[in-house]
């Protein structure tokens, strides 16, 4: 599926959110917006959590409020459990490809995530996981190395998974949303949770599912 | 019911959100916090709207964002309805016994609301009404005056009930939330509403039952 223009706003601002709201909007599919360390508010009803931005994991600690955001899952997760027959979690995280492959090269997993960008920065993502096991050596605990390499919305979904008993919850994305669900699956060691991505995420990255 | 003692944070600072805290975890009633006007954000998770604390009614229109309050509400209505058998829907709001008597007021009941306080200032809220209705004529038209007089809890709270169809819905709490019932009933005419308080309040507010 493409489309021959670009999907832009009235001010004519190109972006995908266009057809996403169109989608949801002609579903009717229910939709909640999360602060997984929102930098900046957006101008519409969301949940705040006051995380507030991830930390530059090459230098220091990523995720100070790691149990907090954990927490605050793990609350909205008991809100929407068994509310909802299906979960679905997106993302949309600045820089979201670099923690999740320096999350999984730090649990000795090697495989490459995909980028927004049309080639992948790979040596730069190499480069940043390099520095931040030179700041902070890898554990052999999952939790830990997230906290110090991963990014809010890991912390937060997987809070919200370890609610969601009687719901099936979808990790829908690319290769970040494949490397949380593969964390889940060690983790939370729950039922009921798939990834809803394409067909060369399935090909590629079979290791995660 | 009574304690004979003041409950108090680990901090010393007394509150009754203790025994309203303590009552929910207890009782495992899912609880989401609406922001309707707030000042400051609060330090746990929240539905954050940005509408940002009402005007003062007798100087200016105070709800400004009025129609937004409505659409928040109506979505977050969305949200819940359905699933949830009951809703309930209470309110902390900063002198809304004197916006609900100005409401009221505005549109013919003459019933004064009751106070946080000892002594309930009815003088001032009077002042206070009389004031707003120089600045500003009152209406025929409910929404106006709400939007003219009256908080962002009430519109947060007609919206909600303008999208709970299915679902039963109480209005917690005393003459501010006896208020809004009755406004819902004359605006949205819904069905399945109930104020949940006191007798005194029943006997006290029958006009608004």
């Amino acid at each position: 599926m493409s489309y021959d223009v670009v999907p832009m706003t009235e001010e004519g601002i190109p972006t995908p959110s266009i057809i996403t709201r169109g989608a949801n909007e002609i579903s009717g599919i229910d939709t909640m917006i999360i602060d997984s360390g929102f930098v900046q508010d957006p101008a519409i009803p969301f949940i705040k959590t006051g995380l507030g931005a991830a930390r530059d994991g090459s230098k220091e600690k990523a995720l100070p409020g790691y149990e907090s955001a954990l927490a605050y899952g793990s609350y909205l997760g008991a809100l929407i459990d068994n509310k909802y027959k299906f979960i679905f979690i997106g993302e949309s995280v600045p820089g979201g490809t670099t923690t999740a492959y320096t999350v999984l090269s730090s649990i000795g997993i090697k495989e490459m995530t995909s980028s927004s960008m049309k080639t992948s920065p790979d040596g730069l993502k190499e480069a940043y996981a390099n520095k931040a096991f030179l700041r902070k050596a890898r554990s052999e605990n999952y939790s830990e190395n997230i906290s110090e390499f991963g990014d809010y919305m890991m912390a937060m979904a997987l809070g919200i998974s370890k609610s969601v008993k009687k719901s099936t919850l979808f990790y829908a994305g690319g290769t970040q949303m494949a490397t949380v669900f593969y964390l889940d699956s060690v983790i939370n060691n729950p039922v009921n949770r798939y990834v809803f991505t394409t067909g060369y995420i399935m090909k590629d990255k079979e290791k995660l599912m």
